[in-house]
């Protein structure tokens, strides 16, 4: 069972990478560039940069200068489960040494207790636990063990598995009932906790989780540098409104509660998180799905503050964000959760990573104001760098490793069963491959989407009888159609899920069309930082002007567009009736806005995600209406 | 000579504090909160948090445990400096007692050669100047001399200007000619060495501003965390373009450059600071003449980058940016610069400090989304918690003491003289009374400004012969006019200056009308956070929106309001037609704007400077057009 993510109870059943499998296109070709290039570049990072030698050299018992920021560890942990998921699919024999190496090296660090962490207890080092606020030990934990998932599902018990197991016992050990009363400043530990306890059976690793899930928000940590909002310590899970404070600490938390919820029958927490997820969307959330819109603490602002140019939208939050809707997804049978999925994954995900994957964005702003190359030199760039170019690391750089290990596993999140037939949630050629009612039943997807709106689902096997595809129609996408293996035409519904249903025979086709044809999208008024602004989507594809396609190198900034013009699609490219501007003043405020006449110009438009592909920039998502 | 600022040359000669008084009025008023309540506040906090004590301790030679930040020493002098200034005015003995106790404290923690600081070189602590980027040492002493100036310009040679002295020297020797040719993470000897060496005449202090500012911008400081433009180290001040990094750093900066270009006539440089000035206002200005886009480097943004809910405009931003102003309205005689005082003093220093002088505003956002209340406790506040209500100390503490030396002096750039009359810039109830070509010329400033818009200059008494009363019309004053003694009324040209010459005698008056009839102002169309809203002013005063004006406990999330209908006035009140809305949704983003349709209302607008006085509010200055 190569599956991420397997609650204990609910309406669908979640997918392993043997039964989905990414056949192509798009997100094929991300799989495989993640294969091909991100993990070894990561393992080059880790290893240039000593965040692996730290293990060996804690092992040895001697004082050592350790490498990196408090949390780096967790940076091999999530290559590791990067590297688990791509054994388990491809069962790449290179791969698996260099797993077995990663293995030894962590387990000599493991401590006779359990106790794993390369910054904390060892001579010179601060104690154990003595900074729970910012020292990252159970965090650090929490994304062990998600490697550990991946590897007991992949492959099964081994030396990692073992390592992942004394772990886990050890935290049970220290922070269960009667131990400290206390979280960790970045939640994480529960989704670990909560998912090794359904890999492993381990009952005790859940109420673990339960534990850590209601112990937040009683304020067991200091104030921290920025309050305990931050850590979500404000306020206990499931008495909250919204998501609030750091973006990756409340979505990982978020998708640990759900976990929780689900396994321990908790409607009422299950329901909470559900209203800050909901009241999130509505109120925090960029175009781009991308969260976040604090440089200063990498947090959620209040609602309806998202800054185009400071979005901070942190690659991290996406992967976070995906984690969480997939969960409430699995909790509800609620298709209209992987929307979001879609919107992270095209636009915020597939973005962050460059085309090559040996370069990322830590924030993906929807607005770069000036046009600047990378720093010179070949250094780890600070990751609050506001630049508009992708860099190969960071000085925190948890973006690389937790993109490799989502690419690595992004398949899952393309299809679901249930004992009646298959749930689509993400269009792209693949196959689906699965037990339905104890009979086999397999599908491919063949399909350009997003470029495209045709989606064709083949049935390739069907031993049982009446079966029930189901199709998720996303939220944009007033008038999409499906036909069905008799031919029979029904418009469906936006945001709605489409379900054909037949005693489907191999080479039997649904086709499924899904309007992608650019079009104009406005922002809600309550939207301060982009009023007056309009933004072009297509599919689920934010789309943005980049200055490099404007007329006589003017800039961004001097862009107005006309939204009463439909975005005209042409050679495979987007086009809106823009002018280009050229302004000048003393002092920037006054009784009239200056005269708004411009050159008139038809400006292309590229996908967020291939922003920055073609040299230094400025760039804008959101268009001022001219 | 009681004058702050004293140029080697220049078109306009600065007055003392003993020629221009405040008589009432607004700062009036401000002066006297200041020297009743603000002084000693500041003076209470500063022994309470240990920050003087620091001094005591390591004048002991042994090894102490430091409160404070590294700038703490610094806050010590700018008390110094505001409590010089008021001796200066008042006499007051109580407070001269207080001074002499100051100097006896600091003087103790002097060392042999002259260092003084209290955070380096002492037992235990890091050695002098081994981390010029953060190290503050010299920023610090930069504050000590500023404090010189003004006990040497109030009072004369003493302890303290002697303790001065030696750090003065002490600072030539180890970073003059020959020396560590360094310059310190912030910026502010220069502007202190530089008036230093006009109070005492002492040119060896003016080569050392100058070998401070020639050295900025060769990369002599490390990269910090923010990179070099953040300490303005990353172009030489006479090739950069534009104000940028940290805004008080960069206008400290600025206001030392102008007295270097001034005393050793470079004019160059002069022109240099100018063009940069001219940019920042036209580009990097919010409404109120705040400065300063970021909290995470409290820095400037990108041309353009304005955004009023971020807006830090720190309140030293404004002290240092009235600093600047003057300097180069001292050095150019173009009273069009005092524009840019009036419009910080009414709107940023003013509300910086609450009525009572004994709270006070780090930065002055003009958009608070949420009417939190202080955090409980009487402690002091993260100077960057974003807060909406004024704090009474942070644990970085630097607008309080600046606020306080700059409201003791601010009566000084009310009016400048030359050898044929008076400049008026800043219309308060005042008495001037200087010499002009050699003979004695007084005049009353009568007025309600900017309540109202008639000022009334009388002249009191007048040696000489003819003699100019220059009048300073800002910018937004369309349909001034001024009425000489012959009750000639001329209409003058917003943004000039008006000039009346006349063989003045005592009684003869001058009437000015300033248009201060509230009026809308729309933003340039590049500033993206402010599309699509308009603002309220009254002559220099920025109205904003509180929450509590609105009806039924509506958020200012939810106002519109249209801006055909001038603002009325009516009972001193300023009303303007808005409509409040109640919108919900679960996207914020989709093909057509919700109907903008709301309840009609009438909403009152206070003076930004008197938010945050009636409790907890939401606030907007830029109110989005319906």
């Amino acid at each position: 069972m190569t599956t991420p993510v397997v609650p204990g109870r609910g309406p669908l059943r979640p997918l392993g990478l043997n039964e989905v499998r990414l056949t192509g296109g798009h997100w094929g070709e991300r799989q495989a560039v993640n294969a091909a290039n991100t993990i070894g570049h990561c393992l080059h990072w880790l290893e240039q940069l000593g965040w692996i030698d730290n293990f060996t050299r804690a092992a040895t018992g001697a004082p050592f200068e350790r490498a990196g920021r408090e949390f780096s560890d967790s940076e091999v942990y999530k290559l590791a489960e990067a590297m688990a998921w791509e054994i388990g699919r491809t069962g790449d024999p290179g791969l698996e040494a260099r797993f077995a190496e990663l293995t030894a090296i962590i387990g000599a660090a493991q401590e006779e207790d359990g106790y794993l962490n390369t910054m904390f207890g060892h001579p010179g080092q601060r104690p154990r636990y003595s900074e729970l606020e910012w020292g990252h030990e159970l965090y650090c934990y929490g994304h062990l063990l998600q490697a550990g998932v991946a590897r007991l599902r992949c492959y099964g018990e081994d030396g990692f598995t073992r390592l992942c197991r004394r772990a886990a016992d050890h935290v049970c050990d220290v922070f269960g009932p009667g131990g400290a009363e206390k979280v960790c400043g970045h939640a994480e530990i529960e989704v670990g906790l909560a998912e090794f306890a359904r890999a492993t059976g381990e009952t005790r690793y859940l109420e673990q989780a339960r534990l850590f899930i209601e112990r937040r928000g009683t304020r067991t940590l200091g104030d921290g540098g920025f309050g305990r909002a931050y850590y979500q310590d404000d306020v206990p899970v499931r008495e909250a409104e919204v998501l609030r404070g750091h973006a990756v600490r409340a979505l990982y938390l978020s998708a640990g509660a759900v976990d929780v919820a689900v396994d321990t029958g908790d409607d009422a927490l299950l329901e909470a998180v559900r209203r800050q997820w909901d009241r999130t969307l509505a109120r925090r959330t960029h175009l781009t799905g991308g969260m976040g819109s604090r440089y200063i603490d990498e947090a959620f602002g209040p609602d309806f503050a998202l800054p185009p140019d400071r979005a901070y939208s942190e690659s991290c939050a996406g992967v976070a964000a995906v984690m969480t809707a997939w969960r409430l997804m699995l909790a509800t049978g609620d298709l209209g959760y992987s929307d979001l999925i879609e919107r992270v994954a095209w636009n915020v995900l597939s973005g962050a990573a460059a085309p090559d994957g040996r370069s990322f964005f830590y924030a993906n702003p929807l607005h770069v104001r000036t046009a600047d190359p990378l720093p010179p030199g070949d250094g780890a760039l600070p990751h609050q760098a506001a630049g508009g170019q992708r860099a190969p690391w960071y000085d925190v750089s948890c973006c690389p490793t937790n993109l490799a290990r989502t690419f690595a596993q992004f398949a899952v999140y393309l299809a679901t069963a249930d004992e009646t037939g298959v749930q689509l949630h993400q269009y792209a050629p693949a196959s689906v491959d699965t037990v339905v009612g104890g009979s086999r039943f397999a599908l491919t997807m063949v399909t350009s989407y997003p470029d495209d709106g045709a989606v064709v689902v083949r049935v390739e096997a069907n031993d049982g009888g009446e079966r029930t595809v189901s199709l998720r129609i996303p939220a944009w996408a007033e008038g999409a159609s499906v036909t069905g293996p008799d031919g029979t035409t029904t418009e469906v519904e936006a945001g709605s899920t489409a379900a054909v249903t037949a005693d489907f025979g191999p080479g039997d086709e649904i086709r499924l069309h899904l309007p992608v044809t650019a079009r104009w999208t406005v922002p809600d008024p309550r939207i301060d930082a982009v009023r007056g602004c309009a933004a072009v989507e297509r599919g689920p594809v934010v789309l943005c002007a980049e200055s490099i396609d404007l007329p006589g190198g003017a800039d961004v900034a001097e862009l107005t567009v006309d939204a009463s013009v439909p975005p005209v699609e042409r050679d495979g490219r987007v086009f809106v009736s823009a002018q280009v501007h050229d302004r000048d003043g003393d002092w920037p405020y006054g009784p009239a806005t200056p005269d708004g006449e411009g050159k008139s110009a038809e400006v292309a438009l590229i996908p967020f995600r291939r922003r920055a592909t073609r040299g230094p920039a400025s760039m804008r998502v959101w268009l001022p209406l001219g």
